[in-house]
């Protein structure tokens, strides 16, 4: 597989300057400070849960980033053939410079302190960024995100929305939507001006999307603002997250959750905003599981659920991702007949290499060129950007070796060209088209 | 990928005289008469809406075929990685002769006249035939159509039956059938006449397959005939498609549906027609979409929807086309079992590279290889075959080369036996039985 | 594709000795007695009634085993293609020493003298284990086996459970199971002492895992022992399966299913036994079918309707099996979220090459190498290890070699542990740990 070919694609590929267009970076701790902050990527703790290790091993109170990095490598040896790994061992070799092969109980001290002595430098963080080639990262920011004490050109404010949607039942959350927004929300009406408010917030602080994560039982459609009404009193009576047996409940906040993203929906035409769709995802599933390891999904979702969405809102580009690779046909057939939808990157446990050769394959051979966005890295620590584009700019090398330069005779160029507007361009046109 | 032993298969693969079991050719004008014909393909005209180009700039009125031509052409850029570009390309270097491999806003008036030039030939569509080695080409009539005017050896009809299962509610397709047939159809026992004179009808103008497209959520029964009457009386009262409120009316419209499709299944045994099931479209899904560019599809579909029909009809022989390749894995399966299911082309949104490999190495390691029709063009055009059927067979030479050849040891001339078989024998043995 | 990388690995690969932890051998006489036995596998003669061959050919009463090989291999000729078809030749060239490609009319005799001579011998059996490297196979027995008069540590006994949990509607079963168990089972309670009667015999003659196969619409839960016992009065009293307008009935047979299904996870706990789980067939489909080849499924299944069950026992070990290709992906991640789930073999209607390599591919980059059982053959008679398992392994030596060593970077020597991991060692960490 490996070949003259792909190497020359890959290393012109990885040459490209990038803007990553969906993470978790806290702006203002952006890079790791230690070993277990790494380890501490919810991939290697789940995965050594998953194979052994006790949650209360590492999520034990006061422990100190030495002792939780020596009982997560004590876990590791299963996990030595996940691709998820191989990021850990890519990470430490090309940004530690930390030579070995496998993260051992016998090795581990020395990645810890050459960790250190790495992250302790204040420009570590912009030493990550310039040999990972990013320019800027996208982050997730909570509606009521302050925004501020970063450049926002380098750390680009998204909006993330799942808590307005799916969470309003919660006191705390409405309470935090008044306290941002200044707008009582009591009302359907004042919830619309509550959530233009964060609108004119985070777009003033330069935002490029909202976003949102939803479960594949989600279908948006269009409510009355009476209905809207009558569901937001309900809840707001209920005064807490419903519990299974209050059937009408449960049904307000469903309502309510369908009222408020298509109000989102309005904004984002309003605002010129894209909405970045993460649909398939299902929280809490496994309830032991460790801290971000809980959550998994049924595949069972299709995009014409997204049907009413698409039609009404002609404006919005709606970048999507999907959870299950099953989704992907869908999401390249939708996005090869809706002008608004947009293929984005591979999400999570779509996210290695032999699904994202398939997924990344078919959306190549059937979307146009102008629809599709590569590739996320979805990162918590800007160390990840590296190894995870890195992984993916490997497949994509060779489905242009193999798909465009061999089979259909293109031009080398011609396919750095194609990679380069995938990767790059795409991600420049959509989310900063001019406001 | 590309190797001198599949290469080989390749050549051998393409001297193989082929017929077309099912396409959209209008046999009164079956080639391209200019090159908006060829860009007005739907694929051209959605992608290209999709990446940017209003429908109303090839949709207007009055607009000249060199109008048409030079408005798309303004908008392929984006289209320039897909396969169906690449159709494009090839059809125009290898039937037109032209020598580009980009058509662009500077270079498209040559092309245009080049096509201009062939196309004008009055044994034009004859060349194409025997150009891209096509003996035959099955079409897809209208119940009403007359079939009348050209030579049914070379354009085969077929009776595509979607307007009298799925819009029997509107009352010119009621009319238009008591015209084709002469039966009236205010009982079920009117509409059975009316479908036996239809079938009377189109086998005696050597009619080789009743064909229809089935939306997702359809799943055949056999009806009562009292039921179908007061379905079909409920729906003649009523006098047009219901709209959504009018759930009595739907519910008719429902069991009209399964009472005209298992006449159709029953007529089929009797006239000993193959029934072509085109499973899991959803129509005018995207309302603002061109002409043929609004179609699309829910991949939550299961063969075993069809487990009863299946069962009932022993002796019709089913070739059953899939929209989503998820359900390639169901399709093989039930060839595998069923001897009356048939594992018929590559369809549509699934009709790309990747998807075909995945799924015709599926088919051809688990099915018969007696049960495999292996590809159609669905073409409007005759044009379009060439290039089709060209990414079909360079798909199985690499197949055949790589899982048959090399891995199972077979020799060349076996795995072109079973090419032959696939591609030729197949669709004489299954639509050419002696009836 | 072939490769001297990939053949280097395969060797070694093919030295491993193995315990197959899957199949359907009869103990009593577990290697075939001649050539009939070979071809009357399911897989041929469903395949070969797909392909025209009438049920009644086979299955008429009172044929000898030379007349049931002679009609099989009449219809063989379509299914040369079918990877199942290269079982039966390469087993016939490697266990027989036939040295042909195809088996004929013509040849066929030859083929069933030379199966006679070897299995004539009275230690057919044992040279077969040794040839296909097998030091033990697990067995599937129904609950109430004696399981005596075999060695068990080679034959591994199981129990299988599917009687228990979808046809206590049945009285023979009931009665079937009073008299294994000693236990009368007109409440809940009772039902509960007899199947863990059931288990406390089984661990005794050291069975290795209790196991089930699943419909796709089954979804389990706790059931509260009252409503077990409603339902087991409602279904007594019917005395018999219910009929499809026995709704009440048929509700009754959901709860029992599930207050059953739940009792054997429960004893699964309690005894340490893994419960197998092979998940997703439905029953009969093809009511016309040959002995065996009568099942198909739908594919819209999700690991999410097991939920709660992997919560609510996480000290029992569920292998997992799926029937469908589509489900890998969420058994891929299951695994990797749930301590307690383990990705077990490819299972019937999965298990051929192109849909081996894709799930196999996807496991082994995504879930901890201990929780992967890489096969297990499924086999009613031993002959058919050898083929089944090299399938297996040229994939795996396949994927070892381009995505491991070459795409990785890995050695040869750490492929292969992977490869010794996966088909061996895991069959005894998670099947023998000791109770």
């Amino acid at each position: 597989m490996s070949s003259a070919l792909q190497d020359r694609l890959f290393a012109e590929i990885d040459a490209i300057s990038l803007i990553d267009p969906h993470t978790h970076i806290n702006p203002h701790a952006p890079a790791a400070s230690n070993l277990a902050e790494i380890l501490g990527y919810h991939y290697y703790t789940e995965l050594a849960h998953s194979a052994g290790m006790p949650r209360e091993a590492i999520e034990e109170p006061h422990l100190s980033p030495r002792q939780k990095a020596v009982r997560l490598v004590q876990y590791l040896e299963p996990l030595e053939n996940t691709i998820q790994y191989s990021w850990l061992i890519e990470l430490a070799q090309r940004l530690i410079g930390w030579p070995h092969e496998r993260l051992t109980p016998a090795n581990w001290e020395t990645l810890y302190d050459a960790c250190e002595a790495c992250m302790q430098q204040p420009d570590w963080a912009e030493q990550v960024l310039a040999r990972s080639k990013l320019e800027a990262v996208f982050l997730t920011n909570d509606f009521d995100d302050p925004l501020e004490g970063f450049d926002t050109r380098r750390y680009v404010p998204c909006l993330r929305t799942d808590d307005l949607v799916f969470h309003l039942a919660r006191p705390g959350v409405r309470e935090r939507l008044v306290r941002a927004s200044g707008e009582e929300v009591h009302t359907s009406e004042g919830l619309r001006r509550a959530i233009g408010r964060l609108f004119e917030r985070f777009c003033s602080r330069g935002a490029r999307a909202c976003a949102i994560s939803l479960p594949p039982d989600f279908s948006p459609e269009r409510v009355e603002p009476q209905a809207a009404d009558r569901a937001l009193q309900l809840v707001c009576r209920h005064g807490g997250e419903p519990a299974a047996r209050d059937a009408d409940v449960q049904t307000a906040c469903q309502v309510l959750a369908r009222f408020v993203f298509w109000t989102l929906a309005e904004y984002c035409t309003e605002f010129r905003l894209p909405f970045d769709l993460m649909i398939g995802v299902n929280r809490g599933v496994y309830a032991g599981g460790v801290y971000q390891g809980q959550d998994l999904y049924d595949s069972r979702v299709s995009l014409i659920q997204y049907r009413q969405l698409f039609n009404a809102f002609p404006r919005v580009t709606f970048p999507i991702s999907v959870l299950a690779s099953v989704t992907n046909q869908e999401l390249a057939s939708y996005a090869w007949i809706f002008p608004n939808v947009v293929a984005h990157g591979h999400w999570w446990y779509s996210n290695t290499p032999s699904l994202i050769e398939r997924d990344a394959a078919h959306r190549l051979e059937a979307v146009p060129q102008t629809k599709l966005i590569a590739y996320y890295s979805d990162m918590y620590k800007l160390e990840f950007a590296l190894p995870k584009f890195a992984m993916y700019k490997r497949v994509l090398a060779r489905i242009l070796a193999e798909r465009f330069v061999i089979e259909r005779g293109w031009s080398e160029e011609r396919a750095l060209l194609l990679a380069r507007r995938i990767l790059r361009d795409n991600v420049e046109r959509i989310f900063y088209a001019e406001s």
